[in-house]
């Protein structure tokens, strides 16, 4: 049987893609620096034997003739997603993903290189040249799934995504946001009370552990390490979570722990059964990003999640936070502040930079914009946007972030996506259970774990984007539920 | 050219092994309880991917044809260590590894959970299906490689080394241990001076890997973390050892880390340019065990090596060693005593635990021992070697190793004759550095270390086990060697 032998090969994949996992988890966590080497080749070696075996020619003849299987409705579902799996995969040429990785590889490189002093003059030819392997890319994607060019891009990060969908949504949020930021910033506290640093790692460690395991972080499958970029990797059996903490402040770790929280959650909450099918695993990268926000945002920001939280918080940090009340924290959990940079942004002004991103790629893949007239499109909206100008800072410009040195375009949109999706899925919780902020005040999470159990994290990728998004929330993905959140939250 | 081929599948296997050893690092370093179901699963795929593909009929093709190719006296030896493991790897049928895979695991769950109540009527049947599979496993390797059954069995662990060979060696220790043993019982201290505990773990692991650093540890190609059960695992760029620590004792911990150091040099040291072939590897158990009991026995336990260290342990551990002086920690470094159980016995007593079970294995593989008979040998040996009986105690007696359970014939004898050799490598240094001892006391191990990586780990597994003894020490492996050392250290 056809099915069965993508079962056996699909086992076979999973063995090496759970190495792969662990061993990248092992480099950022473990690994001694002189054992880089050795281990590249080893990952590289790994990754070309995995997609060997899952681009061979006859897997393609296996799911035709699957297809043709007497197969349950799961089997059908798990197949149908193999397939587009498997057309992605297929759809370019081992010389042109050659070709391609070596590019981005070099730009990547060049851009570390380059990035401190922000040259971007020097920078120019590498991303050039990427940004024509990504052109080149979308057009064959493009011709192989019938989809116009940027979306068949957005299709490796979220699939049935369409760019058309998505830009009235973010037009609706751009033209909020525009008058809403200042109003939020003029209706923040003037001033917030300094903490009495330091905060001992060793606590911020446990109080980060002890806030996991409340809002449904299983430790029996998954830990918490330190690592210098924060992740959430490992297997959903076995979910690997890492932070980094500074002495002078306990919030931004804790912050980072309760989102990294969100992805783990999802990976541990994935059905077992399907764990070595791609139909089991998470489903792309907006509605990940909708779980990390969802506890980061909807849960870790929320007043009432304090009112629970503080009192622990506290007591963890007798010295440094003497005499703190809650509503003397929230002004640093709630703070509003335009900067250039996206990763430092918080969650009112964080959507403009993706909205940037999100326009100017599409001039890029289209062609009509090169790769010389970034700097200049970019500090337009930069300015139009938050009011702040990068014309003569492309570091903390164009130059800031890795995706396109790396040539990973279509990407960005899915964490604004996700921000809304969590928005919108808070509000879905909402209606079934108008109360669900006292049971935050009482650190209950069960029912909204209990629904995103049931209408995200066990859906896994049975469903498109779009189509899970319609069937947890009764709605498709909207800019509204997020604009009354960020009303409710920052206005004065 | 099938060479070229060869390295190619070399350089997959390579990034495999390199996968397997480092999750199983993680297994025992890192991972939560409930990661490993899926992990053993993982391992157990990728072990049998890591077969089929060495073991695969056209290498033994590519093989033969390699050796009609003009290749370097390098290649040569590469290709001939080649063959060696191709043919050891391939000489039981998939089905015979299957029945044999599946009786181990069987016979070890059994053990594990019958060997607290020394139960050994329950675990007969079991050892029973393991020795007559061993037994079959012994002909078919005997059959292929042109040996006698036990010495196909020493030759997974040990190529090149023969039962026949080691047969005087032990004889002429045990003759000497029998008359020395309880003199040397008699010999030492009566009354030992007590520790003043706790040693903090945090201190223990910073003199560990203290000491580690001196003898020679690369701490940019390896680490030092906790297991329940000390290993060295990992990879030659990337060593990772373990230890478990106590806070009475420091010594125990330390002589561990000190011994699986040794492990780590000798892994540390082998030649990169051959990591991905079997001649790159370390040769076999009794090497691997003479690079640790190096360490650990010969420097470690050394008088001229504490003159060094004791003043940094008491350092590390001022309350705790407050007025000791080094005469009175080699006492503890230097404690002899008969003992039931072979992993906590001193290097006096060890040998008899060995040679008892060397003897034993010759006459159940040869099938003249059956599983019911070991009880009454076990005991009448043990009484006669070290004074003690176990015949109502297989608990502490033939019960006590997961070896047999396990399926692991010939493995014994690599433990002594690691350490004879061991010795034998120390006085071949001492011929070239007479005064090595003074390098000890200063805490320079650079001319043993100098030695070593010349004279064995450099050599890998370019030479059988007892072509490298000679080509090292001028000499074949001995027992004088070592019986001198016991003598200078443990006499009156």
């Amino acid at each position: 049987m056809s099915f069965a032998r993508l079962d056996a090969l699909n086992r076979k994949l999973e063995a090496l893609s759970h190495a792969q996992a662990m061993l990248g988890v092992d480099e950022a966590v473990m690994m001694p620096e002189g054992g880089g080497e050795k281990r590249a080749e080893a990952m590289a070696t790994l990754a070309a034997m995995t997609h060997e075996m899952a681009a061979a020619p006859e897997v393609g003849d296996w799911i035709a003739v699957a297809e043709a299987e007497d197969l349950t409705p799961e089997q059908r579902v798990a197949l149908a997603e193999h397939r587009r799996s498997y057309v992605n995969l297929t759809c370019l040429s081992p010389a042109f993903v050659k070709r391609q990785v070596e590019a981005r590889l070099r730009s990547e490189q060049v851009w570390r290189k380059l990035r401190p002093a922000g040259d971007w003059k020097a920078f120019l030819p590498a991303l050039t040249n990427v940004i024509a392997l990504a052109r080149e890319e979308a057009e064959l994607r493009a011709a192989a799934l019938t989809l116009d060019p940027y979306d068949a891009l957005i299709e490796q990060f979220d699939p049935g995504s369409r760019a058309a969908s998505m830009t009235p949504v973010f037009d609706e949020l751009k033209s909020f946001l525009k008058d809403f930021i200042p109003q939020a910033e003029a209706a923040q506290k003037k001033t917030r009370k300094a903490y009495a640093a330091p905060f001992a790692i060793e606590r911020q460690k446990a109080i980060g552990q002890a806030m996991m395991k409340a809002v449904g972080f299983d430790f029996e499958h998954g830990r918490l390490d330190v690592s210098h970029h924060p992740f959430c990797g490992g297997v959903p059996t076995d979910v690997r979570m890492t932070t980094r903490y500074e002495t002078s402040d306990f919030l931004s770790a804790l912050m980072g722990v309760l989102h990294e929280t969100g992805h783990g959650l999802y990976e541990q909450g994935l059905p077992k059964a399907w764990s070595h099918w791609s139909v089991g695993a998470a489903r792309g990268m907006t509605v990940h990003e909708s779980q990390s926000l969802f506890v980061e945002k909807q849960i870790g920001r929320n007043p009432a999640f304090w009112d629970w939280a503080f009192p622990q918080v506290r007591k963890t940090f007798p010295d440094a936070l003497k005499g703190w009340r809650t509503s003397d924290v929230m002004p640093h959990v709630h703070r509003v502040k335009c900067g250039l940079i996206r990763v430092d942004a918080d969650e009112v002004t964080y959507p403009m930079h993706v909205i940037l991103r999100f326009e100017l790629e599409q001039e890029i893949i289209g062609g009509r914009m090169q790769a010389t007239d970034i700097p200049e499109a970019w500090d337009a909206k930069m300015r139009e946007y938050l009011g702040l100008s990068t014309i003569d800072n492309p570091k903390d410009g164009p130059m800031q972030d890795v995706h396109w040195p790396a040539g990973a375009f279509g990407y960005f949109p899915s964490y604004t996506l996700g921000a809304l999706l969590a928005a919108q899925q808070w509000a879905a919780i909402r209606k079934f259970h108008p109360k669900i902020d006292d049971d935050l005040r009482k650190g209950d999470f069960t029912k909204v774990n209990t629904w995103r159990r049931k209408n995200i994290w066990e859906k896994a990728s049975t469903l498109t984007t779009p189509a899970l998004i319609i069937a947890a929330t009764g709605d498709s993905l909207s800019a509204k539920p997020f604009i009354t959140h960020l009303r409710n939250r920052y206005a004065a």
